[in-house]
């Protein structure tokens, strides 16, 4: 099946795939916009000093949502507060008046989110927020809490980058980290150029994300990380989900070697018909590149297909925004390929709307 | 096939059953035992004074050494300092010496979990440590840490009720929590009731393992949990993995809402081939079983066989263990309808032993 710029035009209606190709645009005008947006603000708890840091992060989100706080936590291994990613309604015990609590909906609307932005008022933590609209954005307004708007009226995963460089420029207020223009101006310019080698214009034979998505084909697909590309991971298979409505988990290294390396005996056709990803990166340290190559080759052993992809670029945002720059290619190649249009994503509105109906 | 004590005899050739069986002994008898051993040891950063409570509080494991410290997080909800399970070679970066770290591997011989706690060590935060002897044991000795020896010679998955009070014990004498001496005991005489009705000597038509294990059979699971049966659902994943050597995995709600439940259409034999498990206790709240019956039904939709699994207990200790208990019994009967000996799992010790030879 061809996966040209035709069969882009047929399948992908709602324009998945130029979502993908502003993965760029999103990290420059997002970085920007949102540092714009948060100057002269304060993001941090009242009752921490505005030169001191808080003593604690907890960014409360779902989804397409979470992910960019997974990403953006990957690439800032220096932070020296405890820091939590909340994909629920709770906060932890922990989080006090002197912790930083970071909502984001990029809808607005989520209600596990809503709910952590209530409780976090409730512990004496003015959360800051980043959203599109709805009801966070209100409630920012509402209550003066610094917050980022993004542009909204898209799907959350597509808003991943506007979304993590949101959620940076808020850390940066915070003073949990410093700057990161050059980070940030390098990366887009390598996701920039890349598209070129990605985008549904490039033949099969000289496309990596087409290639990959070939190989994923009919198979149950498995996403591994090491360190800080356990978030890619995560999002790879979330993104295999969405687009492609297809099965795919994740897990991580070294713990799959202690447990899921064990599951490909029973079942070979299931084994058989799986194929097993391993995003590597340098800063995972050699130990963990050894441990992906290793396992990679009992994975063949197994008799599931396997591959090890390694990022590319000089920071770790440059090469994990790579990462899932590639990954969100892959699935709308599948996507295509399973003749699916890669943005709706019913089921999960159905479900949201079943869930507020309580008759449901 | 039959399940019953002559399958067992002839297929469990180790004995796993009859170590599931001894969960409830391990609860009673691993709580007494480490408390005892850890009687006038002070545990705790030197740096805290004895009656003040660590700033934040790191457990170090892999596999089955790791999923205990999940399960007794997940029965103390209210720990007001932040928690973390580390599954990896490195400490987060706001460990400090004030930070309790516990370094738990059952052999004593992990590598990521010896790295762990040398690598606490070198921040000034002297770990407790929890083994059956090997190198953390010597590591523990040498340097006069506090540590709990649990009785070694068998499986980490098989020691997960000792290694779980070993660091209950461990929290309780390091001021994180208080004594729980009747949640043991109601727990264990809990376990101990059911496994009469779980055993192999009981028949198929009567037994809640058995049953569930024949619709595990030839498919391709997925366990999922809510608020405080994440970890049980992970557990499940694990040993569905290792001992019936089969494909599973494991995710949470209300996260899968926004992703995995996208993931069934594409590949419809892969839905119908699989089984979802929804892992549910009303410590989760009324909002999450909702959701858990919700999400079930429209996994029924989908074409995925689904079933919703209550804890049942007084306490979250004796509700999750319980969860525990139940898995455990279904993954050595899945085990047993794959004629799979529950207990060896070369493929991970074979890896252990490729990773420490540098020309492997």
């Amino acid at each position: 099946m061809d996966l040209g710029p035709a069969r882009v035009a047929e399948i992908d209606a709602s324009g998945m795939l130029a979502q993908v190709a502003g993965l760029a645009a999103q990290l420059r005008e997002g970085y920007a916009d949102a540092r714009a947006q948060l100057a002269e603000r304060i993001v941090g708890p009242s009752s921490v000093a505005p030169r001191d840091q808080p003593d604690g992060l907890v960014v409360c989100g779902m989804g397409g949502s979470a992910i960019g706080a997974d990403l953006v936590l990957a690439c800032l291994p220096a932070i020296t507060v405890p820091a939590a990613v909340v994909r629920g309604y709770d906060l932890p015990e922990w989080v006090g008046p002197r912790t930083l609590v970071i909502a984001v909906s990029y809808s607005g609307e989520t209600e596990e989110t809503l709910a952590c932005a209530t409780r976090a008022g409730a512990r004496g933590c003015a959360p800051a927020c980043i959203a599109s609209g709805g009801s966070l954005a209100a409630l920012a307004e509402a209550e003066g809490l610094p917050w980022v708007r993004v542009p909204g009226g898209g799907q959350p995963r597509a808003a991943v980058g506007r979304l993590s460089m949101a959620l940076l420029a808020a850390l940066e207020a915070a003073r949990l980290t410093g700057r990161h223009d050059e980070e940030v101006a390098q990366a887009a310019a390598q996701l920039e150029a890349d598209d070129a080698l990605l985008a549904p214009g490039r033949p099969d034979t000289d496309n990596a994300a087409k290639r990959l998505a070939r190989t994923l084909e009919q198979r149950l697909v498995v996403v591994y990380g090491a360190g800080p590309t356990v978030p890619v991971a995560r999002r790879w298979k979330g993104q295999v989900n969405e687009n492609a409505k297809a099965p795919a988990f994740f897990n991580e290294l070294p713990e799959l070697d202690h447990n899921e390396i064990m599951g490909w005996t029973s079942l070979p056709h299931v084994a058989s018909s799986a194929v097993a990803l391993f995003l590597t990166d340098v800063a995972a340290g050699e130990r963990l590149g050894r441990r992906a190559d290793l396992t990679a080759r009992e994975y063949e052993r197994l008799g599931v297909t396997s591959e090890v992809i390694a990022a590319r670029g000089s920071s770790r945002l440059a090469r994990l925004f790579s990462l899932v720059q590639l990954g969100d290619y892959v699935s709308c190649y599948l996507a295509l390929l399973y003749g699916m249009d890669p943005t709706p994503v019913d089921a999960i509105e159905a479900f949201k709307a079943g869930l507020s109906d309580p008759a449901g």
